[in-house]
């Protein structure tokens, strides 16, 4: 088996059936590794199938060498570098935030040869091997990641209120007498036990205030926890917005590098394009364009479907096609009416933007140009051949 | 009685006295099965009332398995297919939500007949009778639908840190004493209870951590499990701003399909129309126009009430209606001054686009120059017939 | 005492002597009868104080009656009723909300007369008196409000899934042994107890599932719960979101209102320049105009300060003052150079929108020309008379 | 020393060795006392090390104690007063927020020196000291104390409704048998601690309620709780909202102030382009612009990086850096096709802006041409060194 094969089955976006089977296989590795990892802390159990578990984990173990092993073979097919067309070096994957997962997912096996049993219980780092394969994980990690600083500004200030809270705490409990836990104010650091367990609201009750100053400090404590944590809130919620507009804008972008229409021009203007599209909702049963009236605009589907009807018959046209585009080009009437079959999105582009695209990018005239001509014979108003080979009408 | 009569009786949004009889009876025997499922677990009343009790329970659901047939009945009325003016078959209704929810109904009577009163606590099932008269819950529903792969990515990060946790824990507690529940870190599936009651803050307090370590891995948990909760606020309340912003497209599509001037235009203009508006507050006593002045735009009603100050006297407009035409049409002075009697938010269309609209749309300039004509000769603005037959002024 | 005066007195936006006076006895009175309320159920407290303690009772109970008559009288000054300038009747303020609680807060007292001391534990109805002097409060009450159909659909959802977990707690739960407290999964009501702490991540930790089902089951309410009530924060943080918006609208109403450039306008018109201004802001230390340019727009101060750099010496604006209408109106260049002297907010009004102000509003026109020739003979580029007698520059 | 040097060495944002080397000492100093005050309430502890540990103390105490006479000191030098150029006054300093707290971490050694290790515990108060290091915490106390009025109203309603519930709570289960705590609801004070704890869903579970009626109280304080913080997040989410807005705005501005190309033209002119541009993402790969295009626009790099390819080679250019100004001077085509080389941000100046701001900024437009005339030489479109000079290309 060559590398670059070795790659594009290792590759999480990969959809051929050997990618498919490995990772049908990682998945399956994975959760057996955990689920041996959690029954052999389980004492009759361990004690009656005792051999049998450690069997398991160790092929488990074994298969996760074996993955480290594939992915350092195949690192250098990865582009990386600087530089476009680079490609990453072995020690580059290996000091990367994956490669020492990967490493790391090898340990357990590892540290079990050394110690026993015991050490199976590291089996947890394997949950970490689903996260490569979750885009929404990688989504979340970017919020977390661009918030950061003021994330880690909030926990400053969760810890100075913590510590100020369990200094007054012991100062105000340390003579009464605390049923539960003898010691529970006996000292600082045993007070920080209290405020964390109090501003985080968990409230386990094993250590509660008794005096009245005490508790009145509490209450203070608590609300000043879900305002803490509100704020923790307030900046998540701001950058998730950030993030899925973020997305939005790929997402139009990509919708729009898709359409065979602006096919081969490149992609500073599907940027372009992306740009001038503006989103618009349509209820079912919406007219959205009748036959015989002068067009506007053109439309791309990006949600829903839609129903195009043609003296001939009725068509349906779904997500990531497009309609419209003929009137603008010819100056003719509309050829169909179109309806909205369900409650769709559609990605609008005005005649005026379109014709100022036109007028901006000569290359792209010419393509519209051969387009119309090619398509002035059709009465159906749009087949993609390219988009239905790999994204049917469903 | 026919099939198309019963199915206008089970439509949740029917307005006939059968079908709102139908609903009261709906809703009573909804909330008298679960009242009787929850008093038939109570031993010293099932004891006292039990062949009562059980009675009302059978009635219950009988009920459930008459309203079952009758649904099946009507099944083919309701819209549905794949093409418009298709309509659903009684086995797409039964392999629907809706259908094999009210199948599901049906079991608690079928369990108990089975299994005597213990099968009678299925019928809590009948809780969830309410959801389909609920708007509001299908609304949130979507939201939830809409944002699944993000919350779910959140869950399998909950799960990965949980189960980290869990293990560390094991690690670090497994040879202390816990006075409340001496297995509770004797193995990891025991800490993975210590670890779901700490990360989701409930903290039950039956297993706390002994160890300096272990309440400091607490800390670490608790503090976790809130970021990762809050990542799921950020993504729900964008998922409702989303939801908000298509029911205000919606609302303002239905606004201005109701009002009589747009009448007979087709779904494609009001979408336009809709597109063209833009609300806008008034607090309550502004003078919204003034008599003598010229008109450069209209006005809808969204929410609120408007005083028309005209030469005969004043009246009122509520929601739903409009003012101003007049003076875009003739172009005369405006004949009336309006004043917002309390906050309301009107929907504007300017003078621009109002021509703009009907220079494109040769069908709706007909008809504005014809409701002109006959306006010509009224003092009052606007008096609309349809809408006011439906909902009065209020 | 006249029934004006009065009304004046009792109103809480009132800034007279003796309106102030009545607010702070009011607020000493209720916050009196709480800390009475609280006392008396202290029993040594109340043994030892008793007789002085039932006196303040009903010394504050006497002073809630005194109030409730005294706008029972003024009730006919208020406006109310369906049209303007008309006024509310007394028995239209006695079942209105606040009529409602100003009589429901005359009844500790007559409860107390009958029960002897029991009765005063109802003097927590005085903690609701402040409610009427908190725009905050009402401003979030709307908020709710609002939102009231869309919380409670989340309440419902809450409801169902309660519902659903006691029922399954019961049936995995009722066999096992729970130490604290033997009948908590012994019926489905008791086991709603545990749904509910549980469900709210409260955790109080009387009732803890003792099988591995229930504390499964356990897990996924806490996880439903947490979603549950995310949802209910993204309905608050739009509504919020929404209530900012409109409470933005009306300040910007307000300043344009108080500017005397616009006084005896009316609202229409002003509402048409709030829409025209747009906020921006300014860091400190920004050149915002320099002498000798050429003016293109004239600047409202929404929030913070700027300095007036005159060839005769430096002045400060602050907020609700405006500058640079001179250059608009004359044509001829800057006469000054401003800069923000702290980072501050301005509304601009561009000079397009300015004249096209201008040409549809003629009143405007004159008023402003005059204004002009007022100004010609200042240095200073704005002298507010009516602004300063009651709000000085800060 | 002299006060000047002293002053930018206390400074905060200051970089040079003196100031590092402090603020190192600062920081350890503050780790050290805070560590010291937890160990000296650790009994054991105290009593081996308890002379060393109150040594430690009194180094940190007189550390602090010498920082506030610097500061004091350095004082005059910091900006201030209410006009620009003046000084701050010492007085002025020692009132002010940052002096006080300097003052108060004066007072943990004085209180040690009069009350005995028993004065430690003030130690607490130094972890303050981190807050005026943390740029974050300043953004967030900026946060909450905008929306201070919101968030006590909320306060004030949850006060409201917590001496509500404490006051039924009284009322329902003053007579039932409570195990853990017998006097839990024996009074409304004593109430008002199970109010709270269960409010904010901490839940300890040393005071549960015993009746039915008294546990249904529960569930809808529990649920109300929810509902009340939830209304805190909403104000805090929008709060931070605002501040990224009004951050992004400076964020942009201080872009844009940094650009050579804008040197020495005057913070008015900055904010106005600041204003003008337009920020907008590409993806990886993206062709910005082609050689041979007409140029239409120029761009800023706010974030990320781009590849020049000219004819003699790539180069690399990094945030703050900007390119396509040539054509739009010189009117000729494109020099060079740039291409995203990894996801940017770019501002887009659009060539509309770019001459409006020309024409309306005689001084700016010198500045261009003769720009243009020295960069008509070279073939690099963009050598920036003052901007290479503080932050090289990374």
């Amino acid at each position: 088996m060559d590398r670059r094969r070795l790659y594009l089955i290792l590759r999480p976006e990969s959809t051929g059936t050997a990618a498919r089977i490995f990772r049908v296989l990682h998945h399956v590795m994975a959760a057996l590794g955990i689920a041996l990892m959690l029954i052999v802390t389980v004492e009759p159990l361990e004690q009656a199938y005792g051999a049998g578990l450690a069997g398991g984990f160790y092929v488990v173990a074994a298969f996760f060498l074996l993955e480290y092993v594939l992915r350092l073979i195949a690192a250098p097919e990865a582009p990386g570098g600087q530089h476009r067309g680079e490609h990453q070096t072995r020690l580059a994957w290996m000091f990367s935030l994956g490669g020492l997962f990967d490493l790391a997912a090898v340990m357990p096996g590892v540290i079990a040869l050394y110690y026993g049993p015991d050490g199976t219980l590291f089996g947890f780092i394997w949950a970490f091997k689903y996260v490569r394969y979750s885009p929404g994980l990688a989504s979340l990690g970017r919020v977390i990641s661009h918030a950061r600083h003021a994330l880690l500004s909030v926990l400053l200030g969760f810890c100075i209120v913590l510590l100020s809270a369990a200094s007054l705490a012991y100062l105000l409990e340390r003579h009464a007498v605390h049923p539960g836990d003898p010691g529970a104010f006996k000292s600082i650091p045993a007070a920080l036990w209290w405020g964390i367990v109090t501003m985080t609201t968990t409230g386990y009750g094993d250590v509660v205030p008794q005096t009245f100053a005490g508790r009145a400090l509490s209450g203070f404590v608590m609300v000043g926890g879900i305002l803490i944590f509100a704020l923790w809130t307030g900046i998540l919620v701001n950058g998730y917005a950030e993030e899925l507009r973020r997305r939005d804008f790929l997402r139009t972008w990509e919708l729009v590098a898709k359409v065979p229409f602006f096919h081969n021009i490149g992609a500073a203007l599907i940027a372009e394009v992306a740009r001038l599209l503006r989103p618009r909702d349509y209820p079912e049963g919406t007219i959205i364009m009748r036959r015989g009236e002068a067009g506007d605009c053109m439309y791309f589907i990006a949600d829903g479907e839609v129903e195009v009807r043609l003296q001939s018959g009725s068509i349906y046209l779904g997500s990531g096609q497009f309609f419209g585009e003929r009137a603008l080009v010819t100056g003719e009437p509309r050829n169909a009416t179109v309806v909205a079959a369900h409650t769709c999105t559609l990605l609008v582009l005005d005649i005026v933007d379109f014709h100022e695209l036109l007028a901006r990018q000569p290359e792209l005239a010419r393509i519209i140009r051969e387009e119309a001509h090619r398509r002035l014979g059709d009465d159906v108003p749009r087949p993609v051949p390219a988009l239905e080979a790999d994204a049917p009408i469903s």
